[in-house]
């Protein structure tokens, strides 16, 4: 398969032009209102208020608490924990835990938009439960997910995106998700070889596949930069290729989400294009591929 | 002399109740509106915005560029470099190289106001001149000056105030400084032992006397957090024991500041209270103090 994406083989960081649509769907009969459908076109990413009741992020809130105190959930080999701590940091593929979070992550209301703005039957690439604590939260430094979905994962085109269901109140200043509005249309392609492995420490701090400083100054300088703040229950919906990070936080207050990748079924990976071991299946989806 | 204020002696976090007036002067003769002396007051803190003219500060930041480029300012034992990239992050005792930097900190609009506040005449105990880089901007824990002061240099009593004149602009997401308001009234006695030569380290990273997880949620619940953005000029004149950090910065914009601490002539520095060796006259004025 051609690899019209190439990033990680380049002694210099280039920029590469976006070769597909953000929004795939052309008819009229949108799960959005047009204006919504222009800025997710324009700015690579829209917020959703109000798409679950209140008493539906409750049960998501106390289902998170739940994973949160199971000590057989810390077991799974898809937990990532702290070293220092032990505690969990994130859950992957909780959709496969069965029941609550499942029917979340299939929920008619979330599969619709991602098939119209992905035109296409949908599956999960991956599914997780993120806890970011308060006092000593980690910094997440700028990337584009497809940018590693494609070198890592084998990820042929930019046909998926990500919803983020905030479980917690984000201010400016508990490190909120910071996304650069606009820089979806521009492939970074990255300096710098995968090490084997890489899944292991870049789950916790990415190292190879961000952007070079100058490339990020400009980006922001011509775009700026937004953040993801909001009450519990707004769902950051944002393309695969939209770069984003997000600083740490010294404040009290942690930050917990819900996060799903949904791919286009024409989009599944194949082989890795970095010529890499494919990540875990909890990771990218492989063989467990099922059209929602 | 009596210690009034212990810390890194006991085994658990106390409060200790203020026991010095935050403003000391009481005649009508301000300097300062009402207002913003009730806000000094109430929140420990307080912004001037145009106490300098534009020209003024166009001046400063010229004058911090220079410094920055300037090899014979790398070498000074008074400027901390980073170990990667040795770039300057801090330059201590700016006041001492004569000319700019100290007119500045001798300016009379400043002066006279930490004189009102402190209700006597006033010395420089520290002043710097702060980088923080875009990008790679590393947080700054929370902490309260004093109680480093206090322990570390001999400080003995709450007279003292800094003011930070920020050179660029600061927004919500390059790492601003955070203060806790109101959180000057108490006085965190903080947990832990202090290491000989503790500021070779903790000037790039504070690991002890730092309040407790439990004592920041609760000052934080009761106060909330208030972050120093604004223009380039904006002055923020803070009390010498009011909780502050910042978070780190993931974005292109850097953080410069002018730094400079006034404390009163009757509250000069005696031996540490934590019975450790002074630390440098760069970072405690001890030898050379000299009232404005």
């Amino acid at each position: 398969q051609k690899d019209v994406y190439p990033s990680r083989k380049y002694s210099l960081p280039t920029y590469i032009n976006r070769k597909d649509p953000v929004i795939y769907s052309t008819d009229l009969k949108a799960p959005l209102e047009e204006a919504l459908l222009d800025q997710y076109e324009k700015k690579g990413f829209l917020f959703l208020d109000h798409l679950f009741e209140d008493h539906e992020i409750a049960d998501m809130q106390k289902h998170m608490q739940c994973l949160r105190d199971s000590e057989v959930i810390k077991q799974r080999e898809e937990s990532i924990t702290e070293v220092s701590s032990g505690d969990i940091r994130s859950v992957f593929d909780v959709h496969k835990l069965g029941g609550f979070f499942q029917k979340i992550a299939q929920d008619p209301r979330l599969v619709q938009i991602a098939e119209y703005l992905l035109g296409d039957r949908v599956y999960l690439h991956q599914t997780r439960l993120n806890y970011k604590p308060g006092f000593r939260g980690k910094e997440f430094y700028w990337h584009s997910d497809f940018e590693t979905w494609h070198v890592e994962d084998g990820m042929p085109r930019m046909r998926a995106l990500s919803m983020s269901i905030t479980l917690t109140s984000n201010d400016h200043q508990n490190g909120p998700l910071l996304l650069i509005p606009g820089s979806h249309h521009t492939y970074v392609s990255c300096v710098g070889e995968t090490p084997e492995n890489n899944y292991f420490s870049s789950l916790k701090k990415q190292n190879v596949g961000v952007p070079d400083d100058a490339s990020l100054q400009s980006l922001i300088e011509q775009h700026g930069i937004e953040a993801a703040v909001g009450q519990p229950g707004r769902i950051t919906l944002f393309d695969c290729n939209v770069l984003h990070g997000s600083n740490g936080n010294i404040t009290p207050a942690p930050r917990s989400n819900l996060f799903f990748v949904y791919n286009a079924l024409s989009n599944r990976v194949g082989l890795p294009f970095g010529n890499t071991t494919p990540r875990p299946e909890y990771i990218a989806a492989r063989k467990s591929i099922k059209a929602l």
